[in-house]
């Protein structure tokens, strides 16, 4: 038997693992700090639930793993985690509103592999239901600020509306069915360029007195928000989308968020947006990928629940696997194979090295040691395959003179010290 | 359309999903203060690998979840996180060893469904593989012992060794043929007592002489553990399980461990166990299933992975579910149904309230507040129904004087303080 992973889908060793940890455990401090609470659902869903309508469309169903339970009920491996929640909200229909809650968790997506892109992924969201006021949206801005300060990345949000990017595409006149193609070109101004807009428009033929408009309106991403919100608001009659923007950007700063940047081509797609559209991207560009995306849905989720009046949410995003990317390349050299602080090597002296080890891990040490008696060589090797930082050499000498060889496995310094002096050595 | 969960599975709402995270943040901080690394592994696994004779056997192969990938590929979803973590070892030949990880996952099983009993549901593994020395048993029961203690259960962790245990059946004269069916039922000793015993014993026809030889054997399970230990040793010629058992429960004392009781009937079924196994449970009884459980399996790796030679490895499994459950009724009363520890209720005032709101969460403080200017009561209803401990409410007048209304939700206390006062009064 060949034994090997199913296509599409990997291990994660503990090098790659403790990254993503870190990363997940700073998510959930986050989201916890706004207030949201954490919600699991199950990875098996009612075939049904998956398919339906006003779920994630007809697309997305080819790539949905399908299976059928004993009884031969049809079931399907979630494809993303915003379907179950809003089958959540529709099976509680009592539930406290707002209601605001975080899924850090696994989907699957029977789709094509690429470089990093695999059909067992995570998805980091962050979402609220019941809330129509904008304030709610500035709060995601908040919320990925402080994540992103907090993991020391520079990073830009770029904000859209799209009812202001709507008002805009009439104020250019594009015919109202040609539109949607429109936005679909405006949303990748950032990577073809205004010329490549152009081009696209033509093709899509947009007549020219449109797309000379629209070009005046968006060739100037440049500009601060207070004179884009000038400029476009010169032009609108229908102010609506634009004054959704201007209080965004107000309660932003009463959020105390600095790095928001208003991109009026912004459009996140077709999908099921209906007011703000948020991106986060690295200042640096060392990463092309949004670290972080999301907006507000106020349509979707009644849809889904079939009520007839709007059911108002907000959310997003983050990028569980990109954002791990980041963190490595940033960290490079200092990478960590092994969570493993102090490794200790007894010589002869196990029973007095396990009371060191307890003592260790009762102080918050991670601690390991040599069950095995092998040689000092091989548990250096050892340590120094998994990067262990410090290692506590201990044969009966030391244990009379009460201290022990502590070494650097970094800078190749050796000490002898005190027990109770390793705990400060190791945590400076 | 009707909405629904599958069959067998559920959504975990916040008040649980809550103490299920703490107890999982506990298991991770103290397998890693012990140095076990965090490995992740598909839900997907080739089907060939999860029917793999050496797996989990044909019994389990009823409950997989079966299902195909888009090129018709046969996949499964895993019902353990043994089989997943064996593969891996088998694809990384030249792994460091030992290698130690734990892993806290999903498995699924479609399989028969009782009272909190799921088809999807959490295991929490933690397994060394390379190891020979019993002192790797030994840190299990200290790993297990300090788990507990963090979450301030009082339990008992019984152990045993298989290889003592099939030294006591020698001894009792039970044929060969017979030894496994007595070891199922004195493995049920602790459920169906001494009598229960000898009753199944006869039904299975083992001879009255060996009956009567594993009665007077077995019927002892309050003695000390130096006791058994001295009793057992005074019968047997094969003393290889003896000693095993004696070094496992001096490494113990070593490790400071004082919860550890030998029984003698102990065999955790048929699987796949070579020396020693353990089971936990709560003194007070309050629950009868195994908190967690686990042992010695030096086989099932090698012949997994096709090696002549023994792979050793020992591990355990913590009980997600049980566990927090029993965390659930000790805190009868004092359950969280949000992370929320503050929340702001704003009278006109929410640009102050959001600076607020800022600060608090800039000092480790959950909060949220109302962005919708409901009024003061249908706020407090909703912090009543969430269990939020504390509310601040804040008008125009508060702003003036610099001081907020701090209302302690449990006490029903209500206090004017400065801002920079409530971070310390929420710590309390």
């Amino acid at each position: 038997m060949e034994l090997d992973t199913a296509k599409g889908t990997r291990d994660i060793f503990p090098e790659d693992k403790i990254v993503r940890d870190k990363v997940v455990a700073i998510l959930k401090e986050i989201f916890e700090l706004y207030g949201f609470n954490p919600l699991e659902t199950p990875a098996l869903e009612n075939y049904e639930t998956l398919s339906s309508k006003y779920a994630g469309g007809s697309e997305i169903m080819k790539e949905v793993y399908t299976l059928e339970d004993n009884a031969s009920r049809k079931l399907g491996l979630r494809y993303d985690l915003t379907v179950p929640f809003a089958r959540v909200i529709a099976m509680n229909p009592s539930m406290k509103k707002p209601f605001k809650r975080y899924q850090i968790d696994k989907v699957w997506r029977d789709g094509p592999i690429k470089l990093g892109r695999y059909r067992e992924f995570w998805q980091c969201d962050v979402d609220v239901v019941g809330i129509k006021s904008v304030a709610a949206d500035a709060e995601f801005l908040a919320l990925a600020s402080a994540f992103f300060k907090k993991l020391e990345l520079d990073v830009t949000i770029y904000v859209n509306n799209r009812k202001l990017l709507n008002s805009l595409l009439e104020f250019s006149g594009v015919p109202s069915e040609k539109q949607e193609e429109a936005i679909l070109s405006l949303d990748k101004l950032k990577k073809i360029g205004i010329d490549g807009v152009r081009k696209e428009l033509e093709e899509k033929e947009v007549p020219d007195e449109s797309i000379a408009k629209i070009i005046s309106l968006f060739d100037y991403n440049s500009s601060s928000n207070n004179e884009t919100l000038e400029r476009v608001g010169s032009f609108l009659e229908n102010k609506e989308g634009l004054n959704e923007m201007k209080e965004l950007l107000e309660r932003a700063e009463e959020f105390g968020v600095k790095n928001v940047k208003l991109d009026i081509s912004l459009a996140r797609g077709l999908a099921y947006y209906t007011g703000t559209v948020l991106e986060v991207f690295l200042n640096d560009n060392s990463i092309a990928s949004a670290l972080g995306a999301g907006g507000r849905y106020d349509k979707m989720i009644g849809n889904f629940v079939g009520s007839s009046e709007d059911i108002p949410a907000v959310g997003m995003s983050f990028g569980l696997d990109v954002i791990s990317d980041v963190i490595k390349l940033k960290s490079k050299g200092a990478q960590k194979n092994s969570v493993v602080e102090v490794y200790i090597i007894p010589l002869g002296t196990l029973p007095d090295c396990i009371k060191i080890a307890s003592e260790l891990r009762s102080k918050g040490i991670n601690t390991d040691l040599d069950y095995s008696g092998r040689s000092i060589t091989k548990n250096l090797n050892y340590c120094n395959g998994l990067n262990i930082p410090y290692v506590l050499i201990i044969g009966e000498d030391e244990l009379k003179k009460g201290q022990s060889k502590l070494k650097n496995m970094i800078t190749g310094e050796e000490k002898f010290i005190n027990v109770e002096k390793i705990i400060d050595e190791v945590r400076k």
